[in-house]
């Protein structure tokens, strides 16, 4: 009984520390069950089967790569094999949760729907196919379910929730905007349309009203200006005016209309899916208080032994003295039991990354002492720790990049390049001497693992370049552009020079994760258009490569583009003939389109983060324990989500319980929760 | 002496109350002088002259409008006389400000020398006018000068400020940016350079560094892709990473981390700005109560006659039943004297716009009240007040606009013109007859004033168009152009009768004070660029206007420009021939760069200010005093300055005196100061 509520309180203290939402049945199976669901190798799996499905579009007809022989029966079965492993993880979700909540869940009937419709795909397809008709494998937009409905992608699911939420807003807006085009439209008509204008191109000007609305609708962009404007301009200079207003409107302040709706509605949304959450976990934490708790003296509270056992489940691999220092903050008097404000904080200290710095000698200063301090040898570690030491490397980086810029073919510089490799090496070899290996190497040394990751890379690309030039004549064209990659890449370490850019490359650093969720995002997105695209456009526009004689390369291989623009310009490549050549239109349609606006936002929330992160790094403490030297550093803490939820939490009172669970998925952004007023001041 | 005392004290509100910072002599002629300064008189003939002097440049030469005969003359006359106007506001402003103070203000210096240098220019020029030789006016840049120093224009010269400030941080990003630009190209060199492909105009691709590094500047602006991309994509689609990664982080991250920037910056700076200004209100306001206080029990107060005095010289324009709800907040006991708290906050009450709503009787009401009161004259006021009324004629103005897109030349829509514009006329009456006329155009009804001016200008327009056909024959195509737009603007109306769409109008009412000092900001960028464009560019390209047959039109008159894209597209208008025509290429240029970005910052933090004034429009109160209703309207704090002021305000604590004036004056964005720790969490 009491091993079994054990269990069950750890699996509650492990749902909170990860923010999950996973109800698991009471019972000693589920909650094993539960424990396995949650390991890291089945989610890698998880992920690697979506990966491996989302893939399948690389092999399948129009094929970037195509298989051969049975190729097309190979991409099947892969595809079947997938479809079984997310049932597998379906059925596991499935014993864990009890019944009732899980055929309530939209995301699991999602999943099993899209296996069922892709399975009934196949099924056709194949049998189309051994009558040898061709059929369409309409499921495959479909594949991208997996990818935002498997409990991992909760990021990526609350991006979309965030659009769909600020889209009723956005509506009124565009309505707005639309009524304001085709006001302006009618206007232009009465003034333009019975001038006789021509365009350039000779046709008649704004004589048609719904050519004028489109023409308009083109100008917010920007994309016809000033063409559009020019006849009417020409006419007499007033009418300039009038385009004039209809860009500052409709361009300037509409466009930022849009921007502030948008921005102020996903703020609003994403600061309520975020106080969900801090009541979620603060309840989750309860529950396992509430399993785990006696009565001593006057209060309720966990025993020492147990709340160890618990954070030896939750937590397996973090070591003894991290333990101890966990316990050391929840029972601060030491009075051998953990009380219920402390118990609760648990979720959030397993969160805090603790890098324990062993304050290790130097090896070389235990195995030769003597000639590790020595004079010569105190001489070049006092050196290599002088700021002229980096000072002269940031000069040969400087040197180097002259000679990378020169002509590759004369020997000399051929030479040079081995000779500033050789310094490169040299310095990682000093610095290695200086320095403890084991601290320079440590995990949040990023530039140190960076530098040392180059030069070496570079170093092999460039024998193994300059061996296949030895025996084969001409180079590798693979490993040639690796080693100018390589090569360019090292002189990034300029930046690390410089403390100001240092900030400005960890702030990028830092806005990672929110990056990596929106391109998940636009990966979804994508990848549908891609598939949908394929199957319309495929084969209508050709590339022939290279020196092709044919007359078809003029046009792509399609008569309707002959004398075309596009043809013109050489724009053949840009087809939909397969996945990779779909992604690239889609993203160079994008680029054009600019949708930088919405990333602004979030990056603008992450740099009053970090700014607020600098401050606090002041007050990082470092705790001495039994001569281990930890340093906390906030590595939950990176994304502005967290950063949100740390200021809800910092928001409800510590003897609150928050309210029931259900009450908690029902709240409303609008809603401030009623027994906090302190939430209708702070949203 | 005590009546000096008061004129200081008064002069130190008015000060406060308008937010301005000129130190004026304290003796009583400075005082008086000091009025006059401020008087709005003064204040819009300075404005007047101002724009007078920058629109000399519509008829210097090269001009709009070219003046006859002695017009050359002319325009040097009118800026002489400009000159002369703003020495003397300059010289009456050193009549009230203390000798030192004057002339250690680098605007008065700053005016004063463009007045001297504009003085020579036009000496210099003359003369050589006179031996017949073309000098150039090369003081003309400087004009906007005066709107900028005038210290009228403190809303401009902050933007400046804000501006200046941002660039430091600015340069870090760039700087890092411009580095990745310079590693891009290196990389592009290496990897494009030795592959022998050509551009679709058959030009090598890639292979001189310098243009690569331009290339690909021009690509972060998206206006080269994908054509910058296309032979490498054809080489090898691999290729196409190296293009897409490059997109990715210079146009997209780069580009937010300026925009964070410069939006971060931005605020910091306004911010300590507005702390500046609330101290410094703060200070007048105690220096005036020092001037009037007098001690009665333990503390100094301000006697009520006294007080009443005061508020009689600030604002000498206000109902004595407004100067009694003032004082009825200020001595909320009624013990006949105001004390420090209530003082110092008088600013702020001035501020306060309050409409006296008198509940007047319909005068119809008054003169035939049995008529006005029968069952047939309140059945039609019941059915104006019907929302059935609303929609009826919400629908009449769609089926206006389905006539206005109909055809003109066809005499029965023509007759429907006549019949709509009746129906609009019917509305307003009955609506005038239904509701008190004095209420129905009350200050605030901002959309009855806009229909019914809309609706009368449309009526005389029209009746004007009718009856110089009749005479004429042909329509004078100025009125009919005017004829047309007032038709159309009245579909504006219907977004009135939307209660979301008038949110969102009022939203961009509310910001057009932030408009126009971006207005102002833009002004004088234009401005100067234009003057120093057209002494350049002036007639290097032509245009020939309508259908002229001269063969130079085709080249607009430049043999340069012969078969060039700029001919061809038949933009000959867009040239520097006169200030119009440069400030319209100025404003293509500026719509093709795009620089909305800044204005968007400004938008979002109004959208939170509006959102805050919705919620405080509940607490609005109304005060019932002496039978009339007063609503407090919350005029001065539209813009983000003054909410960040009230912000500020709040924060400081009211027995608090804050800094001396000079420690005011450079207070820096870094330091919050020391005698306040709030402001450390607020900042």
């Amino acid at each position: 009984k009491i091993v079994s509520g054990l269990l069950q309180a750890a699996a509650y203290v492990y749902d909170a520390q990860y923010n999950r939402n996973i109800p698991f049945e009471t019972s000693p199976k589920a909650v094993r069950l539960y424990y396995l669901y949650n390991h890291w190798s089945m989610q890698a799996a998880t992920y690697f089967f979506i990966f491996v499905d989302l893939a399948l579009a690389l092999f399948e007809e129009p094929a970037v790569y195509l298989l051969p022989f049975l190729g097309k029966y190979a991409t099947s079965l892969v595809e079947v094999l997938c479809l079984l492993v997310f049932f597998g993880r379906l059925v596991h979700f499935a014993q864990v949760t009890p019944r009732s909540v899980f055929w309530k869940d939209t995301k699991n009937i999602c999943i099993m729907i899209s296996i069922l419709v892709t399975l009934i795909d196949l099924i056709v397809y194949g049998a189309l196919r051994i009558s040898a008709i061709r059929g369409i494998r309409w499921s495959r937009p479909l594949r991208p379910i997996f990818l935002i409905n498997f409990a991992e992608s909760r990021q990526i699911r609350r991006a979309f929730r965030s659009i769909r939420n600020t889209l009723p807003e956005i509506t009124y807006v565009f309505l707005l905007f639309m009524f304001s085009v085709l006001m302006f439209s009618l206007m232009a008509l009465k003034l333009f349309g019975d001038r006789n204008l021509k365009t350039v191109e000779g046709s008649p000007y704004f004589t048609n009203y719904l050519e004028i609305v489109f023409n308009m609708y083109v100008l917010v962009t920007t994309a016809n200006s000033p063409d559009v404007m020019m006849p009417a301009y020409d006419f007499s200079w007033w009418y300039c005016l009038f385009f004039i207003v209809y860009v500052i409107i409709n361009t300037y302040i509409f466009m930022s209309v849009f921007l502030a709706v948008v921005y102020n509605n996903y703020r609003k949304h994403l600061k309520n899916e975020i106080r969900k959450l801090a009541y979620m976990k603060r309840r989750k934490m309860i529950e396992a208080f509430n399993l785990l708790k006696v009565k001593e003296g006057a209060e309720f509270v966990v025993k020492e032994d147990q709340w160890k056992h618990l954070v030896k489940l939750v937590a397996p691999d973090i070591s003894t003295s991290h333990r101890e220092l966990l316990l050391r903050i929840s029972d601060e008097e030491q009075k051998g039991c953990v009380d219920k404000k402390s118990f609760v904080r648990l979720a959030d200290l397993l969160n805090i990354q603790v890098i324990t710095i062993k304050l290790h000698s130097h090896p070389l200063d235990i195995w030769f002492p003597h000639v590790y301090n020595s004079t010569p040898s105190l001489c070049i570690r006092s050196m290599v720790r002088h700021k002229g030491f980096v000072w002269m490397y940031d000069v040969i980086i400087l040197i180097n990049a002259v000679f990378i810029a020169l002509d590759e073919k004369n020997p000399y510089i051929s030479y040079a390049e081995w000779v500033f490799l050789c310094l490169y090496i040299v310095e990682i070899l000093l610095k290695l001497y200086t320095y403890e290996p084991r601290n320079f190497f440590a995990r949040n040394q990023f530039w140190n693992w960076f530098d040392t990751s180059i030069i070496i890379a570079a170093l092999i690309a460039t024998v193994l370049n300059t061996a296949l030039r030895s025996v084969t004549i001409y180079n590798s064209q693979q490993v040639l552009d690796i080693v100018f990659i390589l090569r360019v890449l090292r002189l990034i370490r300029i930046i690390d020079s410089i403390q100001r850019f240092r900030v400005i490359m960890n702030t990028l650093i830092n806005i990672m994760p929110t990056m990596l969720t929106f391109g998940g995002l636009v990966l979804v997105v994508y990848y549908i258009f891609s598939i949908v695209g394929m199957e319309i456009f495929q084969g209508k526009v050709k590339f022939f490569a290279g020196n092709t004689t044919t007359p078809h390369a003029l046009y792509c291989g399609n008569p309707a583009l002959k004398d075309s623009t596009f043809a013109r310009a050489k724009y053949c490549k840009n087809n939909f003939n397969n996945i990779a050549s779909s992604f690239i239109v889609l993203m160079e349609l994008t680029v054009v389109n600019q949708w930088d606006e919405l990333l602004n936002g979030k990056l603008l929330d992450n740099m009053e983060t970090s700014e607020n992160d600098l401050g606090g790094e002041e007050g990082t403490t470092k705790k001495k324990l039994k001569g281990l030297m930890f340093k906390i550093a906030s590595k939950r803490y990176r994304t502005v989500d967290a950063l949100l939820q740390r200021m809800f939490e910092a928001e409800i009172p510590p003897e609150e319980e928050g309210p029931s669970l259900d009450e908690i998925l029902n709240l409303s952004p609008n809603d401030a929760y009623p027994k906090n007023p302190v939430f209708d001041n702070a949203a």
